[in-house]
């Protein structure tokens, strides 16, 4: 059994999506967002990051993480913002001992749809058939979560699944 | 009495600085760096920033925290990694209830120098001089979260000092 937690870090949504792999059936466990409000202080909204994704780890135990990493943005502002909220995250993964791996958007997209220009509808959809979904999963952070994930799970090779 | 801890961000040197100010007077009590090794992965380096920072706040209690905001970078990549180690000692700070203030580089040789293009060379020289020390104190970095516990210093008005 492999639970993978994918993380699409941001500073007012970080999305987050938990699957499950066994013997290469890919399961989907949950999903959502971490919601920080525009009221609190950057620096607030950092330990609410860390708070939830302590609370996201212990609901489920992940084994295996997933985070999108930034790979150039022209808005540096936002770009420094991001990578804050980031690094809290990929702080948080390394103290609890859970082997992390990162995507630039380009990888996700490729793994996922075998384009790395793909359009985040495409992938979304992708994402639904993968899980096997009714919908596609919503709000899009979490779908990208999920997106993720995936894109782990179709990278690594597990010895017990 | 009043501590105040001032922090130079960094992935591979983040500098610190703690500094004591009673009825006016400033007075230095410990700085130096977090160094973190190459052959570390950035998650370990930012586990390694949080526990350090940890000791930091352990061994001297700081009521009061200063710590250099990136006001602007060319390079997009160092500014993330950056932005990634400042999130980690912002989280910290929040969570250990220490009043942060964050000041850009400007602010910080305005404020010290009365000028905010004053080369670094200069900044240090003010260090040593407000702090009655014998030489620049060393390396650059430790001397920059100095100059960044006097910024706070020099601006906020304590009730008990």
């Amino acid at each position: 059994m492999t639970r993978i937690l994918g993380l699409d870090p941001g500073t007012e949504t970080t999305g987050f999506g938990i699957i499950e792999v066994i013997k290469g059936v890919v399961t989907l466990l949950d999903y959502g967002c971490i919601k920080t409000e525009r009221k609190y202080s950057q620096a607030q909204r950092l330990s609410q990051i860390r708070d939830d994704l302590d609370s996201i780890i212990k609901a489920w135990n992940p084994g295996y993480a997933a985070v999108e990493k930034l790979f150039f943005s022209k808005n540096v502002k936002t770009a420094m913002a991001v990578s804050e909220s980031r690094g809290v995250l990929m702080q948080k993964l390394q103290e609890e001992n859970i082997w992390t791996q990162e995507y630039t958007p380009n990888e996700i997209k490729m793994n996922i749809c075998g384009d790395g220009k793909a359009e985040k509808k495409s992938i979304q959809k992708m994402v639904q058939l993968i899980l096997k979904l009714k919908e596609v999963p919503t709000p899009d952070d979490a779908a990208d979560a999920l997106a993720i994930a995936l894109c782990f799970s179709a990278n690594i090779q597990f010895h017990n699944s």
